[in-house]
Formats: structure tokens, C-alpha cells, sequence
């Protein structure tokens, strides 16, 4: 929206679809002229905090703006006129900061505090510059039903959450970020929208045939999808511009069904470089993927689409198996040291391989001498790999400290761009549960059962599934930032805090070329080794002590080790690691 | 360089050649010790000041370290043991500065101020900050011959000049460059090695056959050419990581010879990449090149060599034999209209096109929808543009202001990273000449008659020609910033900064797509308009007054236009720029 004169401000909504449009401003109506290409708009005074809405035809009730940039009273309702204050900005020489040689934080805004906004958050942002890590990443804050959501059922992909502190609070927080030297991820969703709050069918063809798990197919290449195209870029900029966001996460991107010469994600990518050189600084595109399909992460100069990163599950599930011995459902393939050594040197298990879980033959190999390790996210845990368990047990809950230390130790000086989830620094000892707070009844009691229902056919019993609508699921998944200190939780913030800085020191642990990669293993014995140029990152995933043909001086380590009087072989406890020099 | 103990340090040097070599310590020669690949050591106790040098074999005379950090007494004396000074710089929360966006500002240190030094640089940066330009690019600082020089006569890569103010002095104006949000770009020579002061060749096998023009070809690719791609290497990474460097611009790279599967610069690259990630900045690589070969730029993904940019002698000559009507030398192809207008929307002129000056094919078309045209570095003029001129004028001496104000405008309006040379932004009146000061007098002599025989071939009268010997010649080139506030560069120091603004604020102007920029020109009526989405640059190369059909509000213009009433033309004064806006 532009101001044409200072009290007067142009209304515009994309409406194709109904007949006539008028603008409802506070309490009077106003006509709307329609443009050729199905936009309409008004001229209209206004004051800085009018209420506004769209009357679609005969309508009496006006719907919230699909671009809305505030919606004071949830989704359903009237949205806000409302412009960020540049003046409040403090980060004016902020240059960026760019993702490799980075590590990131994920944070749900809601449960990483007590009180659960955006200025809470700020007030712990020196415990994560004590930490060591130079991203956080917010999961999303668009506008969804209800007051608690982990995000992903948004419908008002420009608002801010407003019990989170709404755009100001967004604001202030990256502004915080920058002025410490940590640069701000944002989860947002192009692949659905969620089950409460969208009009945007009443307005244009904005959903087409076919639905993904989470909702109806997005029109991103059907008749008429221009205008759905850019809704999506239009939004995806503006968290670079407006709110000095310096990178997004595209959720499941999988789901984003688009068969066009110029896929979205390749347009975003180009869109992104223009954007980046007006504002000077790297801006960052980071694709959730479950491809393994490496044209994601190529540049556009090789064909790709040129994302500068995706996560990658498989390096998490090859960890995650192999230190755990879990091996249902995805995890099917995964727990063998030789898969692990195989994923930590080539970015994917699957890589033109048969994935029994998919039924088959899935992903394709990486050019690992020219595609930096940089580009895959990759971590211990995530929002997912917690909260989509039936009760949303972190693996502190059923790993020894060890087990842990192996798994972090592993993540924390690999190749790949390390990502934590917040609290795992320490072990928290509160779950990360599915919660939502749908206020309308039957959609609140559909999700319930919906969820028990999917562990059911596990084998869970469905009492022992947590309700997402019961607000205490919400509490309960709340940190708490009173144990950081205590005892197990204060040695496991400990080794994070020297693992990131050893990340920092020595150049070999950031080095992203995977075909300098060595890994050795017994899978018998249970050890692996981790070789990066002179450092060798020794793991023993076994209960017992092992002795591992590796001599060095300990840079690190979780237990004591002893070496021989040669020096050629380190003994390292059960369920312990270290880090070696030679 | 490492410290075993606080007291001793080690001095080594890859020295194959010799059967011994020997370690002179200020006034004590030390034994060595030869290590199988070619390298000496002696872990010897010095002052933080110790002089020191290598006595190979029989000789008397010790000859300075090849990887020399300083030489207080020239290139052929003994060389100082120097460490940086962690402690001094100030610069812990720069994050870095990244090309794409960026504008850069050669500028040579000796002729930059009256001092000639890095301190006295820094008293310029405030103007540099109120041009707008983000990154200086520094002339070679490397030791060389003499106390005046280009600097493209380096022999000992790894040292500072000590006539700027030595390695301190460059520490200093790299830490206040980052404290006023610019970067620094580099400029460093790995194509050849300068007339007096190598000593390489006693050492080890560093030359090899071959030669191109400013000397001996260095061995990169035969027989024990390892160490010496080392030598390069390193000396580039450590300028990153010891001097806080943020980018490289390199001197003349098709003049490597490098035929290995894995060339110099794609190795570079590889490195540089490995860098980056520790140091968490983007480090930037600039190669000058004169290949037309978008392999350079193209990313290794891509199968290209990763560099993140170019220079481009292409649109400078098209822009300029347009503007000045110039068609000596290399210009000869040069000069129409079409093909300034084919160079602007295509990157290179010559793509795949025969060149007369070559006489042969040369280049290759861009993918210009798929490599950013922020990868080509462009200018209006540059320290060789001006300076391998027979007399150094710059364009300022021989065209109109309007002249320099059209070429003033296509660059900085253009796709491309734009960069000034040091003075042409208030069309400085001094002239930036070749020069020189070779000690050694038959040194001097060649030079200087080379030099002038060079021109008096293209009719010259030698003793127009200054001689490069000459300290006058020095003297004169230096920048006299008493006359920027005056009249003509006054007026035309408020273009470039006008310029330099509108290309900060209209995202237009610094989107890198090519397949973006649309060009209309008459050829017979001498204007042509570059199209960026709703601006238009419109450009008046005859001297008198034309009007071209192009309508738009103008947001700078060099002399005042006047539109038709239906606002569908523009008539523009002879020797004048506007940027209209539709």
C-alpha cells in the first residue's frame, strides 16, 4: 500500500472473483474500482490504526485483507491498517551475515519463554551469544486461529501473531538480534494454509485441484496463478525489506506443487538476488526438502534453482538411529554405522538408493567436490523430530548424557551447517508437544482425535496422547530456564558451549568440501571416527569402553580417555566422545 | 611462522634448490635442518624485531625470507620478524560486506594523498562515505622495488610497502574502513613477479619457460610447481584472515599459466570458500580478466572456476569510444552505438565474436538469465585506462563535463558492480601517469626508454612521454582534493553522489538480471535509453540538443529537459544525462 497524499491511502485487495467489492473503513463503506486485471482499489483517508475490511459483493460481513498486515482480533476479523516505523530500526550497519560458517538456533516464540513474545525472547539472546550461535530461527509467526499454534496452520501470511507482540514485537527482535551479531531465519509456509481463516478462495483462484497432508494444493501453476505466484514472492520479500529478516526457511517445499519452465522456488531464488543487491546484504533461502534432490541447492548458473541450503533428515535419522537404536517408521533404513558413515561423507543416505519407507527408489548423489556441506542444514533434533512423536519426548528423555554428547559432538563439527533446537543446549527436561487452540469446537476436536487416532495405529494407547487443544499441553511445552544450571543440564551447556567454539577456532570443522571427509567405523564394536584433516572426532555409541586404532591429544571429550604409551590408540568410555588432535 | 615457545620461534622456508642453507639472525648465523619436501627449519630465540635472512649454500650475503611479513630496508636487504597485532583491531562485530549491491573506488596509496600513506588515507574515508561507495579497492601494497611504484612490480607478496606505513599502517585503514561500513578489496599479482628484487630462483623451481608481458611465467603446473601454488595460495588467504581483507581483485589472470585439471583459481576458489565459513564474512574474489570466459564467474556447481566476479573491458571501451569517439588500439571495434547497446544487455562485447585488435574469435556469450550481472565489474575509467595512456589524462582532460556526466550515468545506473577511480567523481584535474623508481639506473633506463618507445610507435613525440623515472612524474599524479569544491567538479561531484543515491533507493537499478535491461538507440541521432523496469536512462552523445521518444518525470538530470505535452518525448541538451521515471 502507498500513501498517494499523507492522510489519504490507497486500499487494494486482488479479487477476480466476486462481482463487486466494496471497502468497509471503521464504520462506513466505500466503493472500490476494479483494474482490468482483476485488482481493486480506493483512495481513501484514513487514520494510522483504522480497522478495514473486504465486502464481496452482497456480503454483510467484510473479510480481512488477504495481504492484511495486522489482524488486532484474530483471523476472522477486521484487519489494521498498519506501516512499520523505519525510524525505530537501530541495525542501520548491519551488513548481514551469511550462512556458512554459521550455526543456528530454532525457537517457537510462544514456548521459549514464560511469558511467550517476541521481547521475552530478547531478554535470553545474551545466552545465546554465550553459546555460540550466530542464526536464530523463528518458526512461523503469520496469522493463525487461536492463540497457540506451533505456526504452520497460518492463513494471513503477512500478519504477526499479535499474543506473540504483533509486527512491533517482530521488530524490535531482529532489531535486538543485529545488534548482537545474530542474524534472523524465519520459518514461513508457501505449501498450505491452514484449516481456520482462509478466505482467499472467495477472492481469486488462489487453490486448485489436489491437497497435500496438511490442506488443499496452492495455485502456483494453473490458470490464473500469476497473482497467486507473487502473493507468495511478494510476502517471502517483505520479511527481507520491511522486517530486516535475513533468511527464510520454506516449509516442506515438496508440497509446493509447481510444473512451469520457472518453478516458484527458482523465481524466489532470482527475486531474492535482485532484492539482496539493493539492500546490500546476503539474504539467505533455506528450503525444508524431503528431495534429495540436489538441483534445490545448485546454483542457477549450473542449472539449479539456487536455494542457498535445505535441511537434511538424512543425516539427522543416520545419527539419530544409530545412537539411539530406534528404527520404527523412517527411521527403517537407518542405524548402521556404515549408513552413517556413508550420509556424514555424501549429504544423503538416499541418493539413488531404495527408501523402504517410500517403496522407492529415491534421491539422487551430490557433487560433493563442488557442492559446499554448507548448504545442508542438519541437527540433532528439531521442532519436528521431537514434537511430531506422540508425547514429545526430547531425546534427553530416553539417551544417556552420553548419548547426547555423541550426537551434538557429531552435528556440532561436521561439514554441514549446524542447526539446535531450542533448549537442547541444556537437555531440557520439558517436552516440545503437538499443541493447537482452534476456538471453533469441532475443528478443535477433529484435530484432537486426528492426532490420537495417527498414533493409535502404532500401537500407542490413545490416553497417553497428550490433547493438543488441552492448554496445558502448551504450558507444559514451555522451557525451563530454571534448570540451565543444574548439574547433567549444566555439563551438557557446557560441552555445547566448547563444541561451538571449537567449531569457531579451527578451520578444518567448518571446511565444506565433503571429499575431504574421512569416516572409519566398527559396527561390532560400535565406534566411529570422524576425520577432519588432523582432528578425528572419535564416538563410542556402545555402553562399554572401546579402544579405537586413533592417537592425538584431546582437544574435547565427554568422559576421560587414555591413550597407549604409543599413542596410536585413544580407550574411550561407554557412551562417550572425544575430539582428537594429532 | 610458529611460536614453540614464547622466547623461540621457527623460521622455515621452502628452499629445494640449495644443498644448504643457513639462518642469519641479526648479527648470528644459525644451522638449519632440511626437511625430505624441500623445506628448512631452525627453531631459534629472536626479538619481536629480530632482522633475518637465508644464507644458501656458500653465499655471504643472506637473501630476505620469500615469505617475508616486512622489509624496512627494501626488497633486497634482510627481512624483520613481524606479527600482526590481534589486539588492535576494532572490527569484532563486522560481519562483512558482500558484492552484489556494492560500489567500489580504486584508489593507489602513494598518489591517493599528499602523504601517499595508510593513515592518510583514512583522513579521506568520511568523503568516501559521502559518495556512497562501499568497498576500496587498494593498488598493489606488496613490497617492490624503489619508494614509487604501481605496484604491479612486486617481488616479496607477503610484505606490506613501507613507504605506505608497512603492514601496521594497512592493519589501520582496513580496521577504520570496516568502522565506516566499507570493505576492502585487495589488489594482488600472481602473474608475474616485478624486474629486481626476485630471488625466487635460488631457492626453488618458482619460474618456469615462458614469459608473458611484464616478465617470466611462474611454474604453476610443471615439475614441483606444488610449493609454489602454496606460495600463492596462502599469500592470498592470508590477507583475508591475518589483514581482515574482505575481497581480491587479481591482477591479469589470463596471464597464469595453468594447464592442471584443477586450475590456480578454481583451487583459490576452493579455498577461499573454506575460509569464508571460519571466519563466517563472505570473502570476494575479482579476478582481472581479458578471456570473455564465463567460466570464471560461472559457480563450480556450474562447472565454473567460482569466482564471484570480473572485470569488464567491454562495456568500458564501448562506453567510452561511444562517448569519446576514441578508435585507437583496442578500441578499434568499439564505438557505435549497437554495440555499446548489444555490450549493455550482454555483458561482453566480444562473445564468441571476432576481435580486430586480437585478430581472432574471442569470448563467449553469458547466460544472461542465469549469471549475475553484479559478477562484471564496470567503470568509466580505471588506474590503466588512465594511466597506459601515453600522457595519464584522464577522461576529464579531453571530454565535455556532459561527456563525463553520460559516462558517468550508464555505469552507475547499470546491472553491473560499478567502481570509480580514486578523483574521477569530482574529475579531478591531475593527471595519474606511469611511473617508476627503479634504484638500479640501467634498470630506470630500460624503463623509461621502453616506455617511451612503446608510444613513439603510435606517434608519439618521446619527449611529450613523462618519464616514469622522473619523481616529478610522481609527484604530479597525486590527487589535489584543494579543487573538489570547485565549480565544474563541484557540480559534477553532486552527479556522482546523486547517482550513487538513486542506485542505493531504486532496486531497478541494481537488479542483475540482464534479461531485464532493454536498450533503444539512433545511431545517426547519437542517443540511446537504457530501460530498467519503469526508469529510463537517457543518454545524449551529439552535441546538440535531440529529442527522443521517451516520456517520464525526471528524477536527476545533468542540464534541464523539457517534455512535449503529452509527456511522450523528452528533449535532451547536447553532452546531457536524464533518469526519467514513467
Amino acid at each position: 500500500m502507498t500513501s498517494p497524499t499523507a492522510a489519504t491511502r490507497r486500499f487494494q485487495v486482488w479479487a477476480p472473483t466476486p462481482e463487486t467489492v466494496r471497502l468497509q473503513l471503521d464504520d462506513t463503506v466505500h466503493p472500490m474500482q476494479r483494474s482490468s486485471n482483476g485488482w481493486w482499489h480506493a483512495d481513501v483517508d484514513c487514520s494510522p490504526t483504522s480497522r478495514y475490511g473486504f465486502l464481496l459483493d452482497d456480503a454483510d460481513k467484510a473479510l480481512p485483507d488477504p495481504r492484511s498486515p495486522r489482524q488486532p482480533d484474530g483471523v476472522h476479523e477486521l484487519s489494521q491498517v498498519f506501516d512499520i516505523d523505519p525510524t525505530l530500526w537501530t541495525d542501520a550497519s548491519w551488513t548481514g551475515r551469511q550462512l556458512p560458517g554459521s550455526s543456528i538456533y530454532e525457537l517457537h516464540i510462544g514456548t521459549f519463554t514464560d511469558e511467550g513474545t517476541f521481547d521475552a525472547a530478547i531478554t535470553k539472546l545474551d545466552h545465546l551469544v554465550d553459546l555460540g550461535v550466530t542464526f536464530v530461527e523463528i518458526m512461523p509467526v503469520n496469522g493463525f486461529n487461536g492463540v497457540h499454534n506451533w505456526g504452520y496452520d497460518g492463513v494471513l501470511w503477512y500478519t504477526v501473531h499479535e499474543a506473540y507482540g504483533g509486527p512491533e514485537g517482530l521488530q524490535r527482535l531482529v532489531d535486538a538480534c543485529h545488534g548482537r551479531g545474530i542474524g534472523v531465519v524465519l520459518d514461513v509456509v508457501y505449501n498450505h494454509l491452514g484449516p481456520s481463516g482462509n478466505y482467499l478462495e472467495r477472492f481469486g483462484p488462489y487453490m486448485t485441484e489436489g491437497a497435500n497432508s496438511w490442506g488443499q494444493a496452492i495455485n502456483y501453476a494453473d490458470a490464473d496463478s500469476g497473482e497467486v505466484r507473487r502473493y507468495a514472492l511478494d510476502n517471502a520479500l517483505r520479511w527481507f525489506s520491511e522486517f530486516h529478516i535475513d533468511a527464510l526457511r520454506l516449509d516442506a517445499v515438496h508440497a509446493i506443487v509447481d510444473h512451469t519452465a520457472v518453478h516458484l522456488l527458482e523465481q524466489l531464488s532470482i527475486e531474492t538476488r535482485t532484492l539482496s543487491a539493493h539492500l546490500g546484504r546476503p539474504l539467505t533461502l533455506i528450503a525444508e526438502s524431503d528431495l534429495n534432490d540436489p538441483s534445490l541447492i545448485t546454483a542457477r548458473s549450473g542449472g539449479g534453482y539456487g536455494l542457498d541450503a535445505q535441511w537434511d533428515d538424512d543425516i539427522h535419522h543416520a545419527i539419530h538411529a544409530a545412537v539411539s537404536g530406534e528404527r520404527q517408521g523412517y527411521y527403517g533404513d537407518f542405524g548402521s554405522l556404515q549408513g552413517l558413515a556413508n550420509t556424514l561423507r555424501q549429504g544423503f543416505f538416499h541418493a539413488g538408493t531404495y527408501s523402504s519407507f517410500r517403496g522407492r527408489i529415491h534421491g539422487r548423489p551430490l557433487d560433493t567436490r563442488r557442492i559446499p556441506a554448507s548448504s545442508l542444514v542438519t541437527y540433532t533434533t528439531t521442532h519436528d523430530q521431537v514434537g511430531n512423536r506422540a508425547i514429545g519426548d526430547r531425546p534427553g528423555f530416553y539417551l544417556s548424557p552420553g548419548q547426547l554428547a555423541i550426537k551434538a559432538a557429531l552435528v556440532l563439527t561436521s561439514p554441514y551447517t549446524p542447526m539446535l533446537f531450542m533448549g537442547e543446549e541444556w537437555g531440557a527436561s520439558t517436552p516440545f508437544q503437538f499443541f493447537t487452540s482452534h476456538p471453533e469446537p469441532e475443528l478443535g476436536k477433529a484435530t484432537a482425535e486426528g492426532r490420537k487416532a495417527e498414533f493409535a495405529e502404532h500401537g500407542w494407547d490413545k490416553s497417553d496422547i497428550p490433547d493438543p487443544q488441552d492448554p496445558e499441553t502448551f504450558t507444559r511445552s514451555k522451557l525451563n530456564w530454571s534448570e540451565l544450571g543444574d548439574g547433567d543440564h549444566a555439563r551438557l551447556l557446557a560441552l555445547y558451549r566448547d563444541l561451538l567454539r571449537l567449531r569457531r577456532d579451527r578451520t578444518e570443522l567448518t571446511d565444506p568440501w565433503l571429499d575431504h571427509v574421512k569416516v572409519d567405523y566398527d559396527e561390532d564394536a560400535k565406534w566411529i571416527v570422524v576425520r577432519r584433516s588432523r582432528l578425528s572426532v572419535v564416538c563410542n555409541l556402545s555402553e562399554s569402553a572401546v579402544t579405537v586404532p586413533v592417537g592425538g591429544s584431546p582437544l574435547l571429550e565427554w568422559e576421560p580417555t587414555t591413550s597407549d604409551e604409543t599413542g596410536s590408540t585413544t580407550t574411550v568410555p561407554g557412551h562417550s566422545v572425544v575430539v582428537l588432535e594429532s
